[in-house]
């Protein structure tokens, strides 16, 4: 069994994390902390998990961290940092699901998130956990920066294109959607029900966290700096993600060939037939990212249309699948239940 | 393996118990009818079923329902009715999700559901599978009513309280807030998103087809007719049935002692802390049903709240917690998937 | 024109008061305070405003309050007893839409708000402002204490009843329904949209702050004591309140011309065709309480359902109806809208 | 008085011009007409409209249309076109708010809307009625053909960027995200709630009827054939439309001053601050268009987010906006409800 602990169980990437470890064969909960809630049995939180899970919040001072395998990072930006290098010294593995190692720039990284990074030369090491791009690098990995949502649905839906070389790089659009869960469990009003619900709006058009995250992964595949426009918008759902993602073909291609070819050995992406429209219910609760790509009218602009769930393959369940890689298990142990639709 | 039939499988307990048997290790699903799109991939209607679902719908005519160990019908109700006979003689087993075999007294049943019954003697033979009041004969029954939604909510809340004497059965409230796939999957302008969103009302005040079928299983655990108001009411909600129920106490006794002890071996009854409010979300997915008891400023009338989520503990995941029942398997076994939050 | 001051404009029940007051045509705005927004303009907080408030928030120490004909507190409980005296005393009159003057029991009061009162001199003098009860009484007053959004539709739905002497006011029950508005304009976990959206819950079942004042409004009807079991919940609406209400008949009566006959002259009370379920988006943003009254298979019980607009009926627009009474002009002035539907 | 007659009365943006017609002081409706419905109380199937509007539903034959100064047409495509010719040869003007007239090129419009074209030699009269664009023309129109939703929202984005000549026209894109109501009150599975809500999708994205009709529009204000990419998404919201708006620069200029300028004159069009990002709902129930120009990251891409009601600056509004210019009324008239917020 894979010892496993959480920091930061409080949120929604922390109850769901736990929603997914309960259920694996192959995982025994250690510990989950919070330092305000130390005390508190997981359960009474979230009553969901009563009778599943019998932790209670501890306080990360007391918390048997180091006696993990692994241990996840469900906390604020800013926080895994400062505590990543004293549990790898202890040879426990790490994956933080927050944005501390995703930019291999610390430059950028420092700009965007607006403080200084407390452990520069762990960057590097990093590795980012999007399996489909770097597979082989996440079973050695100690540790692991797992991919925000946006980038998980982004990078997932551009990259056959990418990767083909058949689009423009410099211009390409990502508009993308997510549910009000991506903003966290945070009191804050903009997230209240009467404030979100039956209303629709865009936000960070200026500039989003996860533009230079997604830029990165796209310059990445092709090989030079990609150009990308990305503009998030909050929709009322719980979970989902959807991203709209534009792009101008510059060769003629079989668009519905080069998706499923590419994709073909992953169990986790489903490119849907010819003519589709993913919904994001149809990946509700589970780790699938569902892709259809379409050629409107028969022009040069290629659309592709990718959802995810953002708590499960866009956080808690790519996490997963990452640990599985890490320890050599089946790689969608845990992750099998199937999408709740209604 | 258990070989299973679904008669009807195109409305949300179908696909909801499609997603539960396909996650089943004892379950092999051998057909799934539907007459109006027979030929057509399961998972094309329901893309949550994409690659775990193989099935095609098929023409009731041509599946091999009779040689099924256990038939759920997922059908309108009176469809059940017809085709019963013939299964149960060759050897089938039938649970039967509609209400064609819930009510005892056929003249009741004709008035409520306005037709005329095809089997008024297999009404008796007809186990009313609320486990938790009727385990023993569940076991054994060839015929199984799966109790509806609202009742399965009611009952199991009112059901200490009668059971152990200690309230007027004569005068019984239920106020129950059904989500909206409780209507069904069909295509009616009252169950819109523009007319249901956003919005709350009541229905079926003058009478409503669960008012009967309650009130039949009210008076089994009274002894005596019951007497009982029952107002349905929708809510903005995909799934989810929140009972409030009311009852004044005609002993005093320790509320809490005496749901705990009635419910302490049942594995889906969860009753919660005193002083808990439990959320229908708290039970999303799952078959569990959660109660909490409350006297309110130490006065003479008793609330129950008792939630449950209406396509699992009430209708399908039932189902299969009595086909687990009459097949002598765990009674859990395939349904300890944990709630959904958020 | 009245010259109009509000003290506490950041909340749900200030922004509707500015919507229903800048269509007003007899109203002039003079001030709108906050003490933490001083300086912002009002229409960069609710862009609904654009181009119809150019007001900016004031704070409350330099705001022309004194030198209005009437001051509206949206504020929360606490405040407006701190500050009516002073206004009182400039000639000002007040409408308070918090709870500081509605309970005439000034010790029921205290244990219920959990603070001592500041001015309990006044409570006496202050008029509870359901115009439908208390209409002559408001004509003169100096201070109206503006009902709570649970107690005028639970009022105005047993009004007729009581009065009349119909049914067994000991045993009254109210299973209220509200949107998610009702709990505020406040950064909350619980109001969250990925907490209170797609899930149903009671909330205070040990007791609520509108348990004391509607036992108080019942037991004047009744002229004597009043029993009654209040049971809110917490629906994912954002504005709306549905009262179901419960009592035993204790004469026979026509139920449906006793409703129309009361409420025949009641501008904003419309009792509906017998047999009718009022939809909580019949009312939407408009002042109108939509009753309907049944027996339900001619039992001894009435159930009266009762639907308002928590933010309008249930706050705003009768504070405004209010205003227009106290200022004799017409009742229904600036509350003509017709609802939102859908 | 402005005598209106209103075919087709039962859908939404029926009962939403009932909702603006009914408050408007110059208008006396004098019919409203459905086959399926005649004889049925308006109020009575919008029970918002109770005590507002005393017609009853007529049986188009019957109802006294050619007495009218102006009828509506709330039709499904193809209607319109059968009775206009008749109306105008009565001398009564006619505003289609479905489709029939939007297209100039009846090869165009037959291939998208699948029907002949009853009456081609209208089309060229029709005013395609987008005040902001066609003011003169309404005014002296006959036969106005209102914009669809997407066009309008979408138009107005772009008229500014295309009139300058400072995008290029080649290659705009439209991702546009709709509320349900738009799909109309049709009873269809895809509208359902417990199918629509918390879920999110594209749809037509291979072709949508509103592609000919925004590239009609486009290629007018440039001169010349302009070329989109035309993304429509079905949101949770009962009312909004989103359209975000991608060009790329050719020129650089101060978006937020050439906007502003183009469109100080508007009254329903409100260009934000820059750096804004209008919510749906803060034109929710009224006939604004919210605008925000963006440059993100200083790049060569603008982006526009454009928000309506769809309902009403998007259908009936727009209608009654149009019916204003042509009668020679002030064209806020009985269109300035304040939007509601929560």
């Amino acid at each position: 069994m894979i010892k496993v602990g959480i920091v930061g169980g409080t949120g929604y990437t922390g109850v769901e994390l736990l929603r997914l470890l309960a259920q694996h064969p192959k995982v025994e909960l250690k510990a989950i902390t919070s330092r305000k809630e130390a005390g508190m049995p997981v359960s009474e939180m979230f009553p969901n998990l009563r009778g599943r899970v019998n932790l209670k919040f501890a306080d990360p001072s007391e918390a048997p961290l180091k006696h993990c395998d692994v241990v996840f990072f469900a906390t604020p930006n800013g926080i895994a940092m400062q505590q990543t290098r004293e549990l790898l010294d202890s040879g426990v593995r790490v994956i933080d699901l927050a944005a501390d190692f995703r930019i291999k720039d610390v430059g950028v990284w420092e700009k965007w998130y607006g403080m200084e990074h407390a452990c520069p030369d762990l960057i590097e090491e990093a590795v980012y956990g999007l399996p489909e791009m770097n597979r082989e690098k996440v079973k050695t990995a100690r540790l692991v920066a797992n991919p925000g949502c946006y980038p998980t649905a982004a990078q997932l839906g551009f990259l056959p294109l990418i990767e083909a070389g058949v689009v423009d790089v410099e211009h390409l659009i990502a508009d993308c959607k997510s549910g009000v869960s991506g903003a966290g469990r945070k009191a804050e009003v903009h997230a209240l029900f009467a404030e979100a619900s039956d209303n629709f709006k865009a936000y960070g058009v200026a500039g989003h966290r996860h533009l230079p995250e997604i830029k990165q992964g796209l310059s990445l595949m092709a090989g030079k700096q990609a150009g990308l426009t990305f503009v998030p918008h909050l929709t009322p759902l719980i979970r989902g993600i959807h991203a709209t993602l534009y792009a101008r073909l510059t060769k003629d291609v079989d668009l519905q060939a080069l998706f499923e070819k590419r994709y073909e050995s992953e169990h986790f992406v489903d490119v849907m037939p010819a003519g589709s429209h993913p919904e994001t219910r149809s990946v509700r609760s589970a780790n699938f990212c569902r892709i259809a790509v379409h050629r409107q009218q028969e022009g040069d602009m290629v659309v592709v249309l990718s959802v995810i769930d953002n708590l499960v393959k866009g956080a808690s369940g790519q996490a997963v699948q990452n640990m599985n890689i890490m320890f050599r298990l089946d790689e969608a142990m845990g992750l099998e239940q199937i999408p709740l639709l209604p």
